[in-house]
C-alpha cells in the first residue's frame, strides 16, 4: 500500500518553531499552577463509549472518534450486524455494537471519572492540573483541528467560593506571566441567570432555550436577542427580561451588578448567591498579580449544560471571542461516584493562546544561546574528541550546541543556521 | 447508560505522586536534549491506516487500535459489508473497510512521515525530540499498559557516525542526570551481524531467522541458541557461528571485538564498518558525562526489521532487560519521501525509567517547599484578602501554597497534609 505523507484529515504536524513556544508555555503554566498547589494528573486518551455518550458532553458527543472492538468481540459484533441484515441500500445501520471506546473530547468528563475511581488516594479538596490532547471529529476549518491540547485546572471537594477565587487567581497569574495583559475575566452565575429568567416570567422548562438565544448577544446584539426571544416567548416576559440587561448595561463590577439585581429581582434572587459572587470579586481584585479586569457579565451563559453555579470566561482584546473559561459543576462527579462532589474548573484556551503568541512574533525570554559546530568531513576521531568535549562544557553551561558535519560549500549551511537562530557558528577543519 | 469508574481495559489513571516524577523526568529530559540541539516535534495520535499497516511496524501492526470511519463513509462501508453478507456464524468478516485510521503504536513511523511531509521547513540534519503517548492493544499484564509514553530522539539527514555519537551522548547524559549510573550501553551493527552469519555459511535468506534465534541468548544462553539453531540449520555452520561468540566472549570493548572479527572474518567484514564503530566508542568514552560502560554485544539483534546499521540498547543493572534502545534506519523515510534519508534514533524506555524511580523511593531534588493555609469557614472576605496576599508573596518565591477551608476537626486534615509532604501548615481563625 502507498504511504501517505500528509497527516490524517483535520490534524496537523507541529513544526519546531511552534513546538518551542508550546513547550515554553507548558513549562510556565505547570510551574505557576504548581505554586498554587495544583498537582498534575493524567487519564487515558480513550474512554468507555458509555461514559462519552452519557449526555454530559453536549454537542461534543456527536463528534466522538470511535475505536473498533478487537478480536472475537469484533467478529461477533460484525457477524450479528450482517445477520440482522439491513435491507439493500438502507442508510444508517446501527454501528454502536462495533465500538466499545472512543477518544475523549474534553478533560472534564475523564477527570470526574478519575476522581471517583481514585478518591481514596486523593486529598480533599483535590486541586488537579491536566494538560492533554482531546479529539473531536469537527468539520475541518482554518485554525481548528481535530486534535488539540486542553489545559484545565479543577478543584474537587471544595464547596465554598475559595475554589473560584483560587482558580481565577491561578489562571490569570499564568496568563500574565505568559505575557498577556489588559484582558478580561467575565463572570456570571447560573443561578443569577435563572433568577433573572424567573423574574421576567419565563417558565422554568423554557430557561435553557432562553439562554441559548441570550448566548447570541455577542453576535446579534440586544436588539437581535429581543427579536428572537419574541419569536418564541410572551412579549411581556421578553420586555421585562430585556429591561434587566438595559439596567445592567453600565454596571461593570459584580458589586454594582448585584446591587441592581438585589434591588430589582427581590425574592427571586437568594442574597447568599450575590454575596458569594461579590466576595470572589473582592478577593480576586485585592490579590491579583496580572493586569486584568474582572467584569460582571449577566449575558454570559457558557454552553455546557453541566454548570451549576459560577461561570467565567477569558476575553483577550487581541482576539475576538473566548480564550477559555469554566465554572462550577457540582453534579458531574456524582454520576460516577453515586454521591455529588462539589467541583469547579477553569480551562485556558491553549491553542488560541499559542496562535496569539505565534502571530505576535513572540520571542521566548532568556532563551538559551544557540551555538553550531561545523566539523569537516573525515575529521579524525582524536580531534573530534576535543570538539565533543568543548561541546560538553558549553552544554553544561546551558547553551544549545549543535554538532554537525560541515558541508563542502558551507555558505548555504551557515545561512540556514543563522536563520534558525544560531548566534555563534564555529568551524573545525582538519589542518 | 451507567457510568464506568474504571479506565478502559489495560489503561491507567496516573496518580499525583507518579505524575510528579513523570513531570520532573520530562522536564529534565527536555532540558538536557535541548542543549544537544534537539528540537521538539509533535505528530497527531492518529495515523492513516495504510501507513500503520505498511510492514514497518513488525508485530505491533497486529496491535493497532483502529478508529471507525464517520458519517456517510461509515454508513456506506457498513451497508456494503451487510450486502456482501457473510454466511451465518462465519468468522473473520473483513472489517478493513470500516476504518481509515488508527492510533500510532510508536513514534518512529510518524516521525518518518512528518519529516518527508515537512522536509522543506526543516533543517538538515534535523535533530528531533518526541515525547508522546503510543497505543498497543497488547494483552494486559502487570506493569504493561495499552497506552504508554515513548521518549525518542532522532537525527535525520546525517549519514556519518556523528549521529550515533550524539545520540549516545545525549541519551546517557540524560539518564545520568535523572540519577542512573553504572548502566551499560550495548552496541552492535546489523552489518556485522550479517557478516558473521555469512562467514559461518548461513544463506542470506536465512539470516533473519538466525537472528531471531540469536536474540534469545539472554533467556536460553549460548547452549540453548546452539541447540535451536541446529534444529533448523546445517550443524557445521552453527558450530562455526557459535565459535565466533565464544571467541568474542571476553571482548567487552568495540576495539577488542572488532579486532577479533577483522582477524577472523576476513573479507566478510568491510573494514570501514569496524572502523566507524570503533570511532563511536572512542568519541563516546572520551567525552561522556554519565557513568556507564559502552559494551560491544555481538548478540544484540533488536527486533525491528527496519534497522540498517548501528544498533544499541540500554541495560540498567537494577532492571532485568532493556530500558530503551535504537539504531540506524536509513530506508524508512524513503518509503514516504521516495528517496532515502539517513536516519538514526535512540528511545529511552520512559515507562521503565519511571517504574524504577517509583520503586526506589525517588525524591525530587530541590523540590519547592509545600505550605498549606487552612482558613476557617465563614472567614470574612476583608481578612481573606490578607491571606491571599500572603499566599501570593510566598508563591512568587516559588513555594507551593495550598489555600483550603479548615475542617471543623482539623487533626485528620493536618495529618493528611503532612502525609502529602506539606512541611508548614498555617491556620487562620476569625477571632
Amino acid at each position: 500500500m502507498a504511504m501517505k505523507k500528509k497527516p490524517v484529515t483535520g490534524m496537523k504536524d507541529i513544526l519546531p518553531r511552534e513546538m518551542e513556544i508550546r513547550d515554553y508555555a507548558i513549562g510556565l503554566i505547570k510551574e505557576t499552577y504548581k505554586t498554587f498547589g495544583f498537582t498534575s494528573v493524567e487519564t487515558p486518551a480513550m474512554e468507555h463509549i458509555e461514559n462519552l455518550s452519557s449526555n454530559q458532553g453536549g454537542e461534543n458527543e456527536k463528534l466522538i472518534f470511535k475505536v473498533l472492538k478487537r478480536g472475537d468481540k469484533l467478529s461477533s459484533a460484525v457477524n450479528k450486524l450482517v445477520e440482522s441484515g439491513a435491507a439493500d441500500g438502507e442508510e444508517g445501520v446501527n454501528v454502536g455494537s462495533l465500538t466499545d471506546s472512543g477518544l475523549r473530547y474534553d478533560l472534564t468528563l475523564p477527570l470526574s471519572r478519575y476522581y471517583s475511581n481514585n478518591a481514596n488516594d486523593l486529598p480533599s479538596p483535590f486541586k488537579a492540573l491536566q494538560i492533554g490532547n482531546v479529539w473531536r471529529a469537527d468539520r475541518p476549518q482554518r485554525g481548528r483541528y481535530r486534535q488539540f491540547t486542553q489545559c484545565d485546572i479543577d478543584i474537587l471537594g471544595e464547596p465554598s467560593n475559595l475554589a473560584e477565587i483560587e482558580l481565577i487567581l491561578a489562571t490569570t497569574t499564568t496568563l500574565g506571566r505568559i505575557g498577556f495583559k489588559n484582558f478580561e475575566i467575565r463572570i456570571n452565575e447560573r443561578r443569577i441567570l435563572k433568577a433573572m429568567a424567573a423574574y421576567a416570567g419565563f417558565k422554568e422548562e423554557d430557561t435553557e432555550e432562553v439562554f441559548i438565544i441570550l448566548d447570541k448577544m455577542d453576535k446579534i446584539g440586544l436588539d437581535g436577542v429581543t427579536e428572537e426571544l419574541k419569536e418564541h416567548f410572551d412579549a411581556a416576559s421578553v420586555d421585562k427580561y430585556v429591561a434587566l440587561f438595559s439596567g445592567l448595561h453600565d454596571k461593570r463590577s459584580v458589586a454594582e451588578g448585584c446591587a441592581f439585581l438585589m434591588d430589582t429581582l427581590g425574592d427571586f434572587l437568594d442574597p447568599e448567591i450575590a454575596k458569594s459572587l461579590e466576595e470572589i470579586e473582592t478577593a480576586v481584585n485585592a490579590s491579583k498579580e496580572a493586569e486584568f479586569e474582572l467584569v460582571f457579565d449577566p449575558t454570559l451563559v457558557r454552553g455546557m449544560g453541566y454548570y451549576t453555579g459560577t461561570i467565567f470566561e477569558i476575553a483577550i482584546p487581541e482576539f475576538g471571542g473566548s480564550c477559555g473559561g469554566g465554572g462550577r459543576y457540582d453534579h458531574m462527579v456524582g454520576k460516577f461516584a453515586g454521591h455529588d462532589v462539589p467541583a469547579c474548573g477553569f480551562s485556558i484556551g491553549f491553542e488560541r493562546i499559542i496562535l496569539l503568541l505565534m502571530e505576535s512574533g513572540f520571542q521566548i525570554p532568556n532563551r538559551a544561546k544557540k551555538v553550531a559546530y561545523l566539523v569537516e568531513k573525515n575529521y579524525p576521531v582524536e580531534k573530534l574528541v576535543e570538539v565533543m568535549n568543548q561541546a560538553k562544557a558549553e552544554r553544561k553551561n546551558g547553551k544549545e550546541v549543535l554538532v554537525v558535519r560541515r558541508n563542502k560549500n558551507a555558505k548555504f549551511q551557515k545561512d540556514n543556521l543563522a536563520e534558525q537562530g544560531y548566534e555563534e557558528i564555529v568551524e573545525f577543519f582538519n589542518r
